[in-house]
């Protein structure tokens, strides 16, 4: 911000030959005009998708008790953090190698981003500025890691779990990535998950199902065969991280078009917008009346997280479907919700704010649906499914049972009692107010 | 998002000719770059809007007293969710019917988007994607359910409450909406109102004037010819709220210009922006300097109110004026904030947040100011307040003493008591802060 | 928002002819792109920044004890409108006065913006609309505001702050501002500070130490040659604002590019993003290290602060360093924080929310940082510095003393420990919480 009103007013005329006289040699809008509205479209798309990173952490700060919320808000900052530097580090270039086995490359490079003021003639006008692509890119690997913070919350040890979003944000989420985004082998037949049903959200689910089986239940969670409830500190705050969430899924959704340039790509990133929003309130609605029914009494956590499945469940293919469609696609991930949060109970597997039912669950769902608008086969749908579940499954439950032989991944029993935010940190949420 | 790096870089040479060739046949971008541009701000607009329904819901939940919080909050996600649905199944066609008689058009139809790939030709290149349109006019629907959610908390039933909302969002509003925005008889008449402070915020607002009346106000709310203070449990996630809304504001009159494709509309759009925080501003500051000077104390809420005042006042002409008018309008909103609420509460209409004031009062307000600036006659303006007033009035009246005949509004004197998170949710919003 | 689908359908084919003549005569895509894209960049950049505003209130109110945070609220809000009206009465003339001196300006005119449907001919194509460009930098003058309030915070009196805030946002910022981007002698001497670590960050934090010099510390604060910790009272919302001044600043240091619409920029601005978000991932990481470290707990509150800090460090110069760079600028952000919070309370100067480190030395540092970029030289950055440094100081410090001796600057000492929220403005934040 130098000279602006300056250059503009006093510099005006002089500026002014020169310009047109570069404009004569340089591409007009028409060469150009795509190139910068598509990096334009992963700028705003990769803000409101950096933007979810406040969302779940207001989430599940809001879905833990008001012993671990420091805890909580510790994890989401560092979790994405970590996950910025090991995306730059390895991540992007893991997952985009260019020419490769269509598996795996051996790609471990750090991102470099273009030269301060790109001419033209060295930029890839048909697509858009790697550093855009990379800011946006960037802000999915970090929403699979709050995935797996919100699952294990209350009672998981803070270095451990760091240590398995590097792994997982560095390695696990840029790997399988690259199968499908980077143009490999699951690209190669066929399966189609627009913006990340399975390659995000379902990732992050599997990977949080692998620590909450090898972490187990929270103390008293599970009690003679009764699920204790333990309700959350904050349901203002989660609400506003659902909607904090919602808002953000514009960018995760309608950037993923990764085109905004022409008439068709903008028109269909306006499609993807009205039907992720359509999904979401109808996710939330078949929550609403489906609590009513079987509860008699709406459940609002069931509301939020209807509204997050319906999302999630939009998110394999946000763009060929009717608004219709996406509204039944979206209320299928309602009611996906209001029904697997019970089951996971039954299990014991103690997912603290319903990550799994929500990413997981639904992102299958989502990756199903995709078939039935026919932007895939069921068979294509279905080998991706399992191809990401048994990779990152597998490949989380052997971090995390290193992790717990090497260090341990769960506190001391007192200090779960007590609260991580005290025994761990020292350092209460809302020391003026909890109950005495 | 597939196959992005390898396209760009390793596909980038085989696909630059057939591009070059495509390009050669497409329309360039002085003939797309406007509709491009137009339908972005509706994406940009839109999701800032949609943003606003935080900002209610925050609000909201800040403004109540913490037993009805979890109410509140629900509250808020089903009415956007309803709001959603109703306005794709009717409402949008209802409000848009093309050409029609002026006063309603039996145009029951949902809405359809464009397919998917949309060609340049097939496109209305003087406007922008019906999508983008679609979503960003869904948001001002959703917002003028949020301003009667406000007024009506702390006593009515889940509900009859939605039941409301879906016949404000399905048809009131849309019907007229339709008068002015659709091209109707007022837009005939001259009638002027850019973004909504009669269309949108009065008629929010007449709507919760009616329920307020039909409801009555809250058990100890009128004393023996007091007031009795009623304190909202949450200044920072109010003023949360007041500061989302704002943001929201720029989308609500900025993208209200549905044109960004030429110098003269991008220009327009600044000088919305400009003047509508403008206003914004001078309706808070006439709150704290009034409030000052009257009571001796500056009172936040009447703060957050008058930034709100502002903005609604502006609503309706945030073009024409000068950055001084403005000025002017924005703190005539904020006077009127202060001067109102006691009013209000003289004829024991109990609004718990404000929300007739700062949107029925200051929209009308709002409205007549267009007249200053020349872009419509008194006249016109008063007919158009009048019309919408009477309608809105009356219909609400009616359908909200349908509801109380046939199902009851009002939660049960215990529950009211109680607190309708525990009495009617069977959830607490901050179980862990609540004093005993 | 009038005759929208109407015109598009029913008068489009009436008007395809007319718009088809005035293209031909209007300027193409060319010629307006450039203008459309950079004052769009303003609009979104601006929108952005002045979601600071609410990030700033969020972590003040989230660091402050519950029985100071309405009187946290009600000052963001107040200072922002001030600083809204005060840019508009004379601040933007002020700083940006066209030719003159290169020091100070006797430019005292209120901001007139374009008028109404500008046309190409009569715009500055070369750069952006004079609307999105005031609203653009109006938001910086605010931030530097909000750094004061956060500092000074639990024991100064309403009105002189807010007296204060109209000579900063008014007098001192403009005028201090000119020198370097209103193209005075600073900008002449080859001073570089792109988006503002010393123009905003530095100058804030300048009055702020000023402030909390001639203020002293909360009642309590240093006893027997200790610090007694002062925990803020809800490090949710704390974890929130910094969120939100993490993704405000996408907007402040890419709309800082001034320009959007060649290839060139655009690609620049996503530079800018991609670095942005480095600094800030960095300067959390280092914190949460370093506290791990020193203290053998994480302490949240530096984790914010360190990416605050990490932030600040790289405003100077967000374009030129590689991400490595900018994780080391960053970086060292965060180190900053971590040692200088404790040696300001040595020195007995009582920073609520730990501004003075973020924003003074981060941005003292990331100022001295751009030389090593080689955009500036060494004795041209510290000339600046000490420039801004010594003016701002010893102006703040001059009306900290006028304040002072005329109406007086800090609540009595009953008022302070009951609190500002019910001795100064008889309102409680949290009513329903706060501890018997």
């Amino acid at each position: 911000m130098k000279f602006l009103k300056t250059l503009s007013v006093a510099g005006g005329l002089a500026a002014l030959p020169t310009l047109a006289l570069a404009q004569d040699a340089a591409p007009g809008f028409d060469e150009i005009g795509p190139y910068i509205m598509t990096t334009l479209l992963f700028l705003v798309g990769g803000f409101l998708v950096f933007w979810m990173a406040a969302g779940f952490a207001m989430l599940e700060a809001g879905l833990v008790r008001s012993k671990n919320v420091t805890m909580q808000l510790t994890k989401n900052m560092a979790l994405f953090s970590i996950a910025a530097v090991m995306y730059w580090l390895v991540g992007f270039n893991l997952m985009y190698p260019g020419d490769f086995n269509g598996y795996f490359a051996l790609n471990f490079v750090p991102t470099v981003l273009e030269p301060v003021g790109l001419s033209a003639a060295d930029a890839a006008l048909d697509y858009a500025s790697v550093a855009s692509d990379f800011f946006f890119q960037l802000m999915f690997v970090a929403a699979t890691a709050s995935i797996v913070s919100g699952a294990l919350a209350e009672r998981i040890k803070l270095w451990p779990f760091l240590i398995f979003v590097i792994v997982l944000t560095g390695f696990m989420y840029p790997i399988t990535g690259s199968w499908q985004w980077g143009g490999g082998w699951l690209s190669e037949l066929g399966f189609s998950d627009f913006a990340g049903s399975t390659v995000v959200h379902s990732v992050g689910g599997w990977a949080a199902l692998a620590g909450a089986i090898v972490l187990g239940p929270r103390i008293g969670k599970y009690k003679d065969g009764r699920t204790v409830p333990m309700p959350g500190s904050n349901l203002a705050l989660a609400t506003l991280g659902t909607f904090i969430l919602w808002l953000g899924w514009f960018g995760f959704n309608g950037g993923s078009q990764l085109a905004a340039g022409t008439v068709g790509d903008i028109t269909d990133v306006g499609r993807i917008f009205a039907n992720t929003n359509m999904a979401a309130a109808s996710g939330s609605l078949a929550a609403l009346i489906l609590t009513q029914i079987m509860y008699k009494k709406v459940d609002l956590t069931m509301v939020l997280n209807g509204a997050l499945a319906g999302l999630v469940s939009i998110t394999a293919e946000p763009l060929a479907p009717s608004l219709f469609g996406s509204l039944l696609i979206g209320g299928v991930g309602g009611v996906i919700v209001v029904f697997t949060v019970p089951m996971l109970d039954k299990f014991k597997i103690d997912d603290v704010v319903g990550a799994i039912p929500v990413h997981l669950i639904a992102g299958i769902w989502g990756t199903i649906a995709v078939a039935f608008s026919g932007s895939a086969t069921i068979g294509a749908q279905i080998t991706g499914i399992l191809a990401y579940g048994i990779f990152t499954f597998v490949v989380s439950l052997v971090v995390w049972f290193i992790l717990k032989a090497v260090m341990g991944i769960r506190v001391s029993e007192e200090a779960e009692i007590q609260g991580l935010d005290t025994a761990e940190l020292g350092m209460e949420a809302y020391p003026d107010f909890t109950k005495g």
